[in-house]
């Protein structure tokens, strides 16, 4: 084995460039520099729809070629893995052509805009997984070594039984009424507002962390400022300082509150909004077991306060983890103690952690099932704010089992050198 | 006016003596040695049941004169105030009687157990004060200096419309399941449990600093520990640390979720719980505006942090403000900046702002009526509760609007020397 | 026992009432209802020289009698303590009087503004001693719970041995270059600027909580702002606000660095200053050993953060210890968990001490002499500061041995009803 | 120009693969993914002794080609940058002979182990200028964000006159007796220890946010361990655990305190150690001024502390910037406000920084001079140290001065492709 050709490679065709994008091509890029791995990928395409800026886009995240159709990204002989960075609208058609053709996939999250979308999905990859291919959804976050390290220790019991959930994301990108109407304010486009786009996010994390899905919610939803400026307009500003911009309807959510319940008894509130001035990423999570208890804030992210419950009271409080231990999860990649990981770093983990599940022949996690689980969540909420805030359950069918692949490494598109 | 008769007096009976009857003893003690009072109290005589008990707390707390029955000190001619710090099922049975009496009162929180209690209090209190008798609720935690910082912020727009409150009151002193069931665990005693004890104190404030009532609330509920060694069994634990101690049903709630909306267009959501492991008393209000946002946080009581969104956002941020200057609210009678108060300031500073009432003529606030809409609340966060977390209006009947006293003075019980 | 005669009581008479004679106040007022004490103080006479001010001083505060001569205040029948509250420059001159006159004393820091005076006076209370008398140097800030549970750590030897004392008070009260030139800012009455006022307060807690004295320095101090308004000036402000104000020479200090060491063979670094824009109290001490840490600020003098060194690493970090729990330094008198304590409260918790101490015929701490040790560090920190920052041994005389009383209660002037 | 064509490379040769090598790696391929430059860096070739780790570090870090012997990499003609990650006592030998090739130079920190190396170096950087090949010395953290911000501010005014720095780099991987006694902990090897590791880190940061050098400075230095096993012997740990393992002596600090004074006035501390137990990358930086102050903690890197002095007390405070915005320093290659960066990102900035200043034929900051200069003061530190803690000036002689390169591009090794 020479130092040309080490390992395995797997062929990588990624679909879309915009802000997902770029961070996944950093995480194909880094992950086998940072990371032993058994498979290493290769960024073999890029697919988009604008020519200019698929290409630009190409050069500098060095992509070694580039379609301008996602099926012949797909049909190419050298990607055996489709990472899927588009808006949540195209990910059904794209995910499930994908696995058809035998091919792993990657899609980022939330898995889809509607629950029925996320079934054809999550059936897609049972059958797929089946045969051997693999499909994991890009709940990034769990990746982060704080929250990664919560889970551990909830797993090991140092929280006990656990009786609070309190999670929060916020962010202020929109407090201002003359924000334009930009697509993700439209529900045509975004399936949700603060929901889908953070709700998302803070559900998967909260199923997680607690290792049990949602089995009821309580809703409301808000849209504070009804009408924004069209964005036509307002790509021409200053002219229109005056407010005199045609304007346009806000057709989703602002913010939503929630409340929940999990099976083993613990009680959750949510809350995801845009317009917490001064939040920027503040995706908080605080759980409370009767033997300790766990706080973290994206906002500080290589930080994880734990209070262990069990010990003497004159020296108990919550202690400040700084999650930068070579024991603690993901670290054996990076740095000395103390030295922070960024927001980028969490992507890197997401490739490294499927790289393993494809050579281990497993499914990885989060997968479509449990994407679909979040979507069902999301749907609960929508029903209980348009129902007086009635408790909605959270319908859960069976996700698809696994079953063992034919054989035991997943080698369909592992390419031996 | 010689040093020793330098203003009016007012006698001031207290009935009750246990943490409540200690805080308020502490402030009726300090608050003409701290502030300039147009009226000094006069810690004329204090009632409880149990005489050993009475004496001594008279002795250590500094009342002139004791009773062990409360008729009888309501009707002692040196008594022209009367402050209830009992439990809350004895609120409304003495202050109805102290008021009719012509008796100033200043009741502990919650105002009563019921509404229908709360009710008849509101209505004597209004009655009251159409013959210039002042009553006061005591929702103390207004009057830490950082919540007033906060009040006076929004009340001069610093935040702009609001947009979010989120409310919690976490503490942890019965997350052992072996704590026995005392008093504030039994439904017949207590009213509720969380709700009533935290649940009230971060429903008053948020009413307070958003300037507006709930409109309506939809709720959960849980008891996690369902079951509890019975007191007499607990006091010889040692003999029981086998589980064997006799136990007893809780029949209050552990911790409250609630959502609710206020009439300016805010959506808040509220947790009050008593097994929050590691949180002893994390009464955190957090509140979004257009134009900027406060976050406290009673575990830190002498800071405010305040973000101004109209800054430049280079330069924006959370400022931590330290509220010990001299221009904040209550601090001209305290110490330099920077010398933070504690706990009990906050008594002080509510019996000193009663004394400006009463001797302004005027009725203080928080007002029985605003305790009364607290109870609505609380009875709307438990019906929801037991409806499935179904949306429950909070009834506002106009609160009786205060008559102007018939003196400008509201003098009936200040004595002049 | 009847509720007025329960304990000995022991008659106070207290020089001086500004800032800290209404700290003192505070304190004498409040610790027999807070606490369980073997003597009882009574406020019998407040000693100054401005008749009005000291009449409304003593109206204001409970003072029973007073008199413009201090002489007088120590002679009366009625006074067995004195408590001396003036400035520095005075304290030798009352305390050696009181102790000569056999009354215990209580003095304010710093000890004296020189070396000799210091001596005089550490010299004069171990002469005391001898006969019972008991002197205590008022260094308030060691009667912080936070402080006091970190000394707890330390002898328990949760820190191991000590390696970094760094120690820090930060104040900001003098950055405008306008502030006028008050007395605190001339060396013939204040003896030194940030050193003498924070820096006493500083090094006091160092060799407290280290439990040695440090044996030598090296140090630098700056003036910044070298002139300044004079205060006659400067009282019509409005007048001179274009800087024609007469102005005088700063003869004290602005800031204090020095570095230190200690026999166990620590290290230090201090620094003392009223320029520090922002900070209003930071009062700051950080130590690590080499099994633990522990971190404070007395902004938030509630929490002390502590690391326990020997944890496993994946769950090590600053843990934040709010000091409110029962089993806590001086928690027993005040509140239930959580609900923080302010800065008079050290002021109580110092004469709860010093009643004990008298008590059980033993001297209390801080004694003359440790007070005298500081006020030599401070001397050699300013001959370092003088000589090109050369180290400088601080001299330690073995200080006066306690000789135990002959009686063993102390009872000189303890008065039994 | 298409997408393979787009901009001038300059080929990048690096000598050394370990900790540093691995972040240097980092940055080279991570740049022009992330940053709009005029050059292109192309990761040519890595030198190294070991050949088999050579090739390995090369194979993960993707370098094209590899040298067992860095004169061999200065002569290639496809590297036209020379970046050194060597310990600090081979530094002088390689830059001198990278820049006398007329290669520019990026060399790690410290710039060397004695201030007679770093001066033949700053002349060489000096020499080589004025060809215009261009030198810059790696303290990387001047490009973290949040102290980039800090020294635009300090820029702009927004501090005022500068009174007070307090710095610190507190570690503690070695507070363990028994950690071995590795190359670091040797003088001949590493020249000092925290002092030339942290203490370097942190003069540099001082000097480059103030804006001014050091002009003297008093010490301590200490070894509390002064005896550790010998490595050979620990590398077989278990079997030693008696203790029995052979020693040597620690011939370096492992901690530093000093002062010091900068030309405007401002005073200085600074503490670098190993052995803050739970401290694991504190690089701590407080600055205050007679407008405003700053405080930063690279254990929270994205994060700056800013007090603005000239608002008004009652909304004043340190404001939290979380420094992740559009318009803060080098976030425009990143990702959306409060989506942190870590440790490596710095990495990234310094090389788009060289990129953008060989482009512009200017000489990047910090230069070899600003190293030589940091060199000074650590050399000023140990002199103090050895004498008593002496007031120590530290030399200035005047910094070579940039003479204009001949050609306005600085185009000599950079090859349009």
């Amino acid at each position: 084995m020479d130092s040309q050709h080490g390992s395995p490679t797997i062929g990588v065709g990624m679909v879309g460039y915009a802000f997902m994008g770029r961070a996944h091509s950093h995480a194909w890029r880094t992950v086998a520099c940072a990371f032993d791995l058994p498979i290493r990928p290769v960024m073999a395409a890029l697919a988009g729809r604008e020519r200019a800026a698929l290409d630009e886009a190409a050069r500098r995240q060095l992509w070694a070629a580039t379609d301008t159709d996602w099926r012949a990204l797909i049909a190419r002989p050298d990607v055996h893995l489709v990472d899927i960075c588009t808006p949540g609208s195209t990910h059904a058609e794209i995910a499930i052509a994908a696995l058809e053709a035998g091919k792993h996939v990657l899609c980022e999250k939330p898995l889809a805009n509607t629950v029925e979308e996320a079934e054809a999905m999550a059936a897609a990859a049972a059958a797929a997984s089946r045969r051997g291919v693999r499909s994991m959804v890009g709940f990034s976050y769990r990746r982060t070594p704080a929250l990664a390290l919560a889970r551990r220790l909830i797993a090991e019991g140092r929280l006990g039984n656990l009786r609070h959930v309190r999670a929060q994301y916020l962010q202020d990108w929109i407090v201002d009424p003359e924000y334009p109407l930009v697509w993700r304010l439209q529900r045509e486009h975004a399936g949700s507002g603060a929901l889908g786009d953070l709700g998302a996010h803070i559900v998967d994390l909260a199923q997680y962390l607690v290792g049990e899905p949602l089995t009821g919610v309580s809703a409301l939803t808000e849209t504070f400022v009804r009408e924004r400026p069209l964005p036509a307009a307002s790509s021409g500003l200053a002219a229109v300082a005056d407010g005199t911009a045609p304007r346009g309807p806000v057709t989703v959510d602002d913010a939503a509150l929630f409340t929940g319940r999990f099976p083993g008894g613990a009680i959750a509130s949510f809350e995801a909004t845009r317009v917490a001035a001064g939040r920027k990423n503040a995706l908080r999570i605080e759980i409370n077991g009767d033997r300790g208890s766990i706080a973290f804030d994206l906002e500080r992210l290589n930080e994880l306060d734990f209070h262990d419950h069990t010990e003497a009271s004159a020296t108990a409080g919550f202690r400040r983890i700084l999650v930068t231990e070579p024991d603690h999860p993901y670290l054996e990649g990076w740095w000395p103690p103390g030295h922070g990981l960024g927001y980028d770093h969490t992507f890197v983990h997401q490739v490294r952690d499927l790289m393993h599940a494809i050579d281990e022949g497993r499914d990885p996690e989060p997968s479509f099932a449990d994407g679909l689980q979040v979507q069902r969540v999301l749907a609960a909420v929508e029903h209980s704010a348009a129902n007086g805030s009635a408790w909605t359950p959270v319908t859960h069918e069976e996700p698809p089992r696994q079953v063992p692949p034919r054989s035991g490494t997943g080698d369909a598109f592992v390419v031996v050198p």
